[in-house]
């Protein structure tokens, strides 16, 4: 059985990671999406509320778990004893950085392998930053995420309404 | 079972493809090693001594195939119905040409998902052709191919003396 | 009045540029679509060819107009009292060379413009040399490039059996 | 009647950006230079200076306003009734975040393009964070902003002595 | 006599930092770290802690000096009559802002290059942000800083026991 | 005594090898600008011509020598005793490649630096490939390239009629 972790901030899931997901899923026997509880980012929404949403959207659910883990991700990846580290790429702009932390986590543990996934051309300039700019601004997001997580960012903005 | 095609020109093959086939090994059931037959390209050796070298360094030989193709590497993958097409990345040189194909081979075969794998950073550098250059001034090459490779590098150039 | 130049090698003419067109209309008075007329670039189309298709499939035939052209850029730029040149952008890989060509242009005919646009996303890994490649192995062009146009494809690899 | 919304912070206006409006009043008939209200990054200059400086500057009055806004740029050029959004390029760092956020407008309104013009090659690495950097440490600014922002720069920094 | 400038945070020095030095002494007469004393940027090191684990590493102390300095580094290397600012690159996330800022400091002081030298490949993944994240997890980190260097990360992360 | 190799095709040499040429004179003892004798690339002028033509221009006369090299630039290198390679950066585009070649050289001869020196500004869009096209078409080339190569192309381009 090969599971591998598909880590992130998730701060929320978009159409973009579920698309990563997807591919996943097809490729390997179990994927752990694995949300970073990393507070020195302030997260629009709380690591429950991450964990939650995605676990609502994600389809595949004897294949897909969803946890949250803080610390080194390597070392997580070991404790789970995961064949790979899976990363969707957008753009050059996400590459630079993302080959960094593969030769990095290479360095730190060569037996697990860092895979790229092509995000769908799709969703090419998608990421959750700009999700949250254009909810913030009550644009049209219903493109870009599920509904679920649509009804929540919108929860979101209208109880925080001076931001 | 999920299998894997790993397409390339190999003239010749490079200690970095040879880390990204033994990635693969650990992550996927069988590697099928395609050698585009591209008689355009003017290759240093034929396509069967290209597929010849691959098969000779090779070590799971169980698990990973060497098969030449020409034509549409979409219609050749999904003839073998493999589930991705995996490539090496180096830098992003590579990966602007890499993320394009990969989005061309998306269009025309959305079920066949383009996986990338990073090289090793002692290999970031390396290519084929700059191993024939290095190879044609008879400099040293034995940390960048395997030893056959090396042989059959330095047969190549001592018949050409004249290049 | 304003007139933009928009020059290319148009082998053949793709839905990504006929969408570069398209929004050109929208922005100036009179479009230009420049052919060059480049023997060394050993094109699939003559130059007449390229100009009857473009023809063919652009729309709005009062404000666009189709010329080839041979000699230096800005000069031809400045016998039509151009106000600017126009250009596509798809990735980075283009915009290196499409900036270092902007900035001869304008070291040699500072009144004259260079006007980027970007391609719409659908368009992003499409160009010309990718759409030969494709009907060379008789894939799927259709969503490409415009009917015509694929027709054109068609016959003239039909007719060079053995490439 | 073609208006072109020139969307950005301009703490302060520099040499840069005023090429870039002097490009655009050759190729369209009103430029909006639009100065975002964006308390969060924290500027330098109020948005009144920041729109008086571009007022006193600005040569071209009777084709070229400034205005405030904030909210999302493409609900703001809507109600403008803008042909188009112009935003100018200096390298690939720039060009990268551009695209992104060019095609995310594109998604929202699909009626406005997006118009990339380059920075002059004297001005490829001038931006307003580097003049305030300069600025503060009292480094030879007269090159990259006109004299009365100079002046407004210099005053800036002799009141905040601690910074 | 040429003597050149290193300047950078070295919020640790790190082996890669170390690989320039050595470089470094072997091309010119003299060179001086310069460590930049920006409390802006909240180093995790009072600049004391960094210049003296600089001196303690450093291995040729006759030709190879370390300095605090604040202000506009073309200011200091005038003062100490410098030749050339040394710049070491890993990539190309790095480079695109190293070629502004040498190009923002040729406009400043035509007299002073900027030189810059490739780092290893060995530590083509490597800065000091990585290695305090790596440090603060407690992850092996001794074939990325020197062991003084180790010793004062593993005290400054037991000491900051909440972080 | 520190002697630096620049090597290149210099077909022909422009304002922009000379600048750097002129930054190093600065910076080392000794300049050998070293002209690469590789008829694959098919010069437009001789190895002969190309020499002639960079001694003629070149001002320091004492401190730069100028050659023409055959086989690997290592091996050269290591003969005439040189302490680094310089190479001329003008843009990302260039900066991929020369990282790759540095990388190479650096693994086959460690004891050989690589240097880099930014081109100025003013010749950042510079090559000979465009001054060649410029040339042929007969355009102002003036700015870019010492009166007497501009008299050499304005030869070359006038006895081959035909090109």
């Amino acid at each position: 059985m090969r599971l591998v972790i598909y880590p992130g901030t998730f701060d929320p899931i978009t159409n973009g990671h579920l698309d990563i997901i997807h591919r996943a899923v097809s490729l390997f026997d179990q994927i752990v999406v694995a949300v970073t509880d990393n507070p020195a980012k302030k997260p629009l929404f709380t690591i429950a509320e991450r964990v939650e949403m995605i676990k609502t959207v994600v389809t595949n659910k004897s294949r897909v778990t969803v946890e949250s883990f803080s610390g080194l991700l390597v070392d997580y990846a070991k404790r789970k004893q995961a064949s790979a580290i899976l990363r969707g790429l957008r753009a050059t702009i996400d590459f630079e950085y993302e080959f960094q932390m593969a030769l990095v986590n290479r360095k730190l543990a060569p037996e697990i392998a860092t895979i790229f996934l092509m995000t769908h051309d799709r969703y090419t300039y998608l990421n959750s930053t700009i999700v949250k700019e254009l909810a913030r601004f009550s644009a049209e997001i219903s493109c870009f995420v599920p509904p679920f997580v649509e009804t929540k960012l919108r929860e979101k903005y209208s109880k925080n309404e001076f931001h």
